[in-house]
């Protein structure tokens, strides 16, 4: 009796490739709706913009080498049309039957077009696979649209918005809720918006569209009504968590002995509110899908949980949040105090340009909860300390001692984090 | 009756202005034995180099900046020839006596070239002062060498070779040791050496040079023989560690109550191995001198200790370390496991490079007890994070699943760093 892995692309693979490495005799199959594997979907607006060359350059791996290399039976094409797991088998859209002993659901998430009225034409795109980018790619170069509208603000709308402006399309993203980047912080979304305007995109917030038709644009990108894709678990008596996503324990299985979870379709533990999430990414879609595969071969491993880093390029500055924001922290029933600095991210003599850092804790213990970092220069690197932090439930006055690399060409003596904890350290 | 700080630049000025910001009214004296205060060492090498046009861009702030916004009476040249704890009096090398009721000292280190013999040539050179870097310049602008001679494969020494050998000279850096960045790490080593090579500077390590006279160069830094300025707490009855530097508790108070000691001449706790350690660099100098103002303004404040993190950037390329090396880590008494790894810093499609990163662990705990990393691309942020597990004592299982940020213009979707912790667990 089989592994069986539903979905074939980050989580899908990393669970059955570390399963097989768990169990060199396992029998693994992958099913993939798709015709494609193994493609970096985070690369997408890059293969758009014209960055990267060639559609190819996103694709890690084949069927044939998962084949070949893993003994890994992956299967394109293979839409699963539901799951019984009384008889612990998979029913493809072909009618093909797949038993399985094990089974991964790694069915991802869409972004849902649908609920936009009119989003079926053909100068409308979301971006979401290959085929997505590939079509839209070709759509720029053919007809050279002049103006586009991108509805959502999150990260895949502001990177559409990005490349599409650097093919010199008049550039408007409009966002439903008062905020970018899918979180609720108003000095973030200034910044977006700043930062957007310098390069002549305009960011509206608070506009809802209902139909494509208001908008009068040559090329529309939707990037929002993203939901992950829990139909097919929920059909099978697999229970659904508060945040719409499929519930996991820390092992990565399901209320389904035997049935593991993992990617955009599953919920994981937020380490700072201590609750379970929904927050769709890459990363944890590889960590997730690593840990289900694990077990699902008879391993014994857990996923920690998540402190929802993330990081964005908007025109070459980074864009990077992780744990709450004050907003946030109060929704979680924290009392979190906040400062926000602005400082050289290296010595003005070096050609420092600056660096805004936010940091929120919590008022009666001083643990830190959350953090943005907007720069030019070492945002990534930046919000990787916050995120290391959280997860180690660091306090401000702790997290302002941190030792941490000083040379002029990489940052300064006193770096940015260390002035904003003690901005911070003053608001106690 | 005043705080007496002896030392102008980068601890003696955090210490002096954190007491004042803690008590407005104290009487708050700095003893500089130079002509100019508050000037960024780290930076002299940019200056050698001609990246930084100007020596004043250098100095942060002015003994009149002080002396009017922070009401703090910094007098230059005022060499401390003495210190009279009994009498609680600084005696002058002018034979001024300046009484204190606390005192910070800040000292500072030095790089001894008199154990060079024929140090004191014109052409002998080292990088501690600004006067020093201005010489230097003005050497290399008059007598235009040809051949440099740098001794020392230290941060300074390194930094050195590359400014000169970005002035067109001949480099070769000698290492009486046989490792390079003051780190006992062969392979660290062979990267440092290999990237100077790249840029056709030689490094020769297990070289002592005894006599200038040895070397036919137009020009020789010395960059070795670095000491902590000590003797001068030492006559006073002040201890001094085994390390050399001064002995302190964890709020940088000396054996003598209310004379506390801070930046290059003194000792700190190192969180890794737990022993007092004497790592001197502009940021500890920085941490310490605020938390010694502090105390020596009456104040109640920790310094929880150093984990050794530091970074150089080798033409373009940074060399970053943090806590112990495989060799360091047995000195210490560990039973060390590490690994090393060369992955992506970014995607390939993104035109990324290569990073090599390097982790020891503890074989019995898993704790990480140090790591490096070498890249062009995102080295101090991923330092920082090693730096941040290390200050919270986390396992490598741990490390594993950190939640790092992920976008292709930042990362790889498993980053280095992590790449890196899963090849050292299946070391265990």
């Amino acid at each position: 009796m089989a592994l069986v892995v539903v979905g074939g692309v980050a989580a899908g693979l990393s669970a059955a490739a570390r399963a097989r490495r768990l169990d060199a005799r396992l029998e693994i199959i992958v099913l993939e709706k798709g015709p494609i594997i193994s493609y970096g979907a985070c690369g997408l607006p890059y293969f758009v913009e014209g960055r990267v060359a060639e559609a190819r350059q996103l694709i890690v791996y084949t069927p044939e080498y998962f084949r070949k290399e893993r003994r890994i039976d992956v299967r394109t094409n293979a839409r699963v049309a539901s799951i019984s797991h009384p008889r612990r088998e998979v029913v493809l859209a072909s009618g093909a039957r797949v038993p399985y002993e094990r089974l991964v659901i790694a069915t991802g998430a869409r972004c849902d077009a649908s609920m936009i009225a009119g989003a079926n034409q053909p100068h409308v795109f979301t971006l979401h696979t290959l085929d997505d980018a590939e079509r839209m790619r070709a759509f720029l170069r053919k007809r050279k649209p002049q103006t586009a509208a991108v509805i959502g603000a999150g990260y895949i709308g502001v990177e559409a918005a990005d490349a599409l402006r650097r093919n010199g399309l008049a550039v408007t993203v409009m966002e439903a809720s008062s905020h970018a980047l899918s979180r609720d912080d108003a000095a973030l979304t200034d910044a977006v918006r700043k930062q957007l305007e310098r390069h002549h995109v305009e960011l509206r917030t608070g506009v809802r569209v209902n139909t494509i038709d208001e908008l009068a644009y040559d090329i529309v990108v939707v990037a929002a009504g993203f939901k992950p894709n829990v139909e097919l678990a929920a059909d099978a008596g697999i229970e659904v968590g508060r945040t719409g996503a499929i519930r996991t324990d820390d092992r990565m299985e399901t209320n389904l002995r035997g049935v593991y979870a993992a990617g955009d379709c599953a919920e994981v533990g937020h380490l700072v509110s201590g609750r379970p999430t929904w927050i769709p990414l890459g990363t944890t879609a590889n960590k997730t899908g690593r840990v289900a595969g694990a077990n699902a071969a008879g391993g014994r491993e857990r996923f920690a949980g998540v402190v929802g880093t993330s990081i964005v390029s908007i025109f070459g500055m980074g864009f990077a949040t992780a744990g709450l924001s004050v907003a946030q922290a109060k929704a979680e029933g924290f009392d979190p105090v906040s400062a926000r600095i602005e400082a050289y991210a290296k010595p003005r003599y070096y050609g420092g340009t600056k660096t805004a850092v936010d940091l929120v804790a919590d008022r009666a213990t001083r643990r830190i909860l959350g953090g943005s970092v907007i720069g030019e220069d070492g945002a990534a690197g930046r919000i990787n300390v916050v995120a290391t932090a959280l997860e180690t439930r660091m306090r401000v006055d702790e997290f302002e001692q941190l030792d941490l690399a000083y040379a002029p060409p990489f940052s300064t003596v006193w770096d940015p984090l260390l002035i904003a904890a003690q901005q911070l350290m003053k608001e106690f």
